[in-house]
């Protein structure tokens, strides 16, 4: 990597992705509030929206007055400039969302298969059925899509060696395109999940920001300075695999003592067997299933459940203090089971009260912990859209990979 | 923070520091080299250097010919545009450095005290006093600086509510600036090593950088997309008071398992009280002394210091993983013990061993792990120099604290 290919391109391009961010979040409104939100200055705003408006991505609105001054012509994303579509897939079950152009949800559609779907093309026979499903109860067509996005699951990295996703689609994503006649690209979650927060959440007021995703497995994206950062390898965030205890819990990955050995759900399952090795929630199915039916029971007063969710919330608590000592966010964006009902009111006390008394100097002074529910499917589409705009010339960003 | 605060100013003046780096590291230059080096438009680069001659920044050298096509104008950095001096202060030790501005060294001198300088007064006394016997060893005067830098160690966050500094400097450096009537900056040493490492090291060729420092405290400066992270409160990087161990040994900071505590001179200290409480190593003094003192003990074949060793290098390639995992960089800067002589060749392949066992995917493939030795006084001097060219107008990046 250069030290640096800014070109003044590149400046224009991100200008644009700025002022489409705020205008996605405005609603509708007038070059003089962009600029206020963004702030660009007028003239660049202006330039900007012009440029929007040729490519169909602005649409005027009318005059707006307020009664003071002259009325001026208002704005707003044109969410039917098209549709993105999102795509996840495992390899038991699938999902497709349509978006509109603002990233406005239309359709979802989900399948799951009895046994796993192995083979590449299998995969991509089922990603298109059920995307032209979603397409149909959406109101719309292949043709319509300026984008698919598509989510894998799983430390997705470059150069690929293995493909741990299912079919080996990753490797074979050129034949969905083809298929579909369409731009695609794909990304992991963590980073999915990074640019929804960057897009349509906490985004919109800082460019600081760390997600975090805690679910069967766990991990980190890291919005910079208001963009995803990426890494050397595109697999910056894998915070899950980071040290809580060295030398400690086997981790799925090999790895002794990660993050996700203890706050995952499988680590969950290991500190409900360790203070009780007899303990009926252990007769249960694993995974989500198994968050719900451990969760419920800490909020309906299993001591056993309790004291492990209280552990649990100590080890959220320390191992998201470490991300403070390391990066300083100014926000943190949680996705997952501390959001649940049961978990709300008992976790998230501990939790801060790890963070304030172990972050370093003053950087949680300022911090905000937010329970969000941004979704990697609004994420990829956002990536999708991203792509879209790259490839009509407005945009120059990195965006992966090069379908 | 807002989204974006970003000008067409602020992109020429991006423009500017990538060039005044590329200036800075490539001695006798062409704008075309310039250009290509830079990835910057050859029209860019001609109106930066420009502006860079008009502020005799840049300077011309006379023409330069290879024998083929015509003979161009050579350009190179002016380091006789001015000097800039660093100053290190601890409570018993002071250090003042002069730098042409091309951040060559001239002269440094240290003074130590028997007992704490405590007054805030007596400490800028000291200041002023060393500073201007450097300036003479120089061969320069007060009226020669650019500006002064002034790097404090310990976690210097802002808003400042303690002043962990000798004499409380860090809350009157405007004396400081009054005395001297000069700019004075101030950082903390983590983030004037990766600016260090950003102008002068791996900053030349990537912009994906963790520098990390190893001594009696430890900690880590990030540098992304070409600049150095800062963080919410200006505290990123405090890889230091991230965990290594769950609840494992009490850290200087009051937390509990700290990366620090472990492979800081007290932890090092500490394993070695692990493995015989009663071994001479532990009747010698702390801090650098013990460092040195351990680390040849374990080069003459000491089996306890060879034992401590072995572990701390394996505490420190789990912590170094730790930061592959979350930050992706493509080169780690490593300053500290791991390059005294008796380290190098015992703790180098336990630390890539450990990275290369657990780092996730193939976040660890392309990684390079520098034995550096950037100092915290060539960044200090860098960020006065920054602040120099902003003070002119040339640059608007944000540079710390406004003095």
């Amino acid at each position: 990597m250069a030290v640096a290919r800014r070109t003044s391109r590149d400046i224009r391009s991100e200008s644009r992705l700025i002022v489409v961010r705020a205008l996605l979040a405005a609603g509708e409104t007038t070059r003089n509030e962009l600029a206020e939100a963004t702030g660009l200055s007028p003239a660049t705003v202006s330039t900007v929206v012009g440029d929007l408006l040729k490519y169909g991505i602005a649409a005027e609105t009318g005059l707006i007055g307020n009664g003071i001054g002259r009325p001026t012509t208002g704005l707003r994303f044109n969410a039917d400039r098209g549709r993105v579509a999102g795509v996840y897939v495992e390899d038991k079950y699938l999902e497709a969302t349509v978006f509109d152009a603002a990233l406005g949800r239309l359709a979802t559609v989900n399948a799951s298969a009895e046994t796993p779907v192995e083979e590449a093309d299998d995969v991509i026979d089922w990603i298109v059925r059920i995307l032209d499903t979603a397409l149909d109860r959406a109101g719309a067509e292949r043709g319509d899509l300026l984008g698919v996005g598509v989510l894998l699951p799983g430390g997705m990295q470059r150069p690929v060696k293995s493909a741990p996703t299912p079919g080996g689609i990753w490797l074979h994503l050129d034949r969905l395109r083809d298929r579909l006649g369409l731009p695609v690209v794909v990304d992991n979650p963590l980073k999915a999940i990074a640019t929804a927060e960057l897009w349509l959440g906490a985004g919109r007021r800082s460019g600081n920001i760390v997600t975090v995703s805690l679910g069967y497995g766990v991990g980190a994206g890291i919005v910079q300075d208001g963009a995803v950062v990426r890494g050397a390898t595109d697999s910056a965030g894998e915070w899950g695999h980071s040290l809580l205890v060295f030398d400690g819990r086997l981790c799925q990955c090999g790895r002794k003592g990660c993050v996700e050995a203890y706050i995952g759900a499988l680590g969950m399952r290991q500190t409900v067997a360790e203070l009780d090795p007899g303990h009926p929630l252990l007769d249960g199915p694993d995974g989500y299933v198994f968050l719900h039916a451990f969760t419920d029971a800490a909020e309906a007063g299993d001591p056993v459940a309790v004291a492990a969710l209280d552990r649990t919330a100590h080890y959220l608590g320390a191992a998201l203090t470490d991300l403070v000592a390391v990066l300083n966010p100014e926000v943190i964006a949680l996705t997952g089971w501390p959001d649940f009902p049961a978990c709300r009111e008992r976790v998230m006390p501990i939790v801060w009260g790890r963070i304030r008394a172990d972050a370093p100097g003053s950087a949680a002074e300022d911090l905000e912990i937010e329970l969000v529910g941004r979704h990697g499917m609004e994420g990829i589409a956002a990536i999708a859209l991203e792509r879209f705009m790259r490839d009509v010339g407005l945009v120059t960003t990195r965006v992966l990979p090069a379908l």
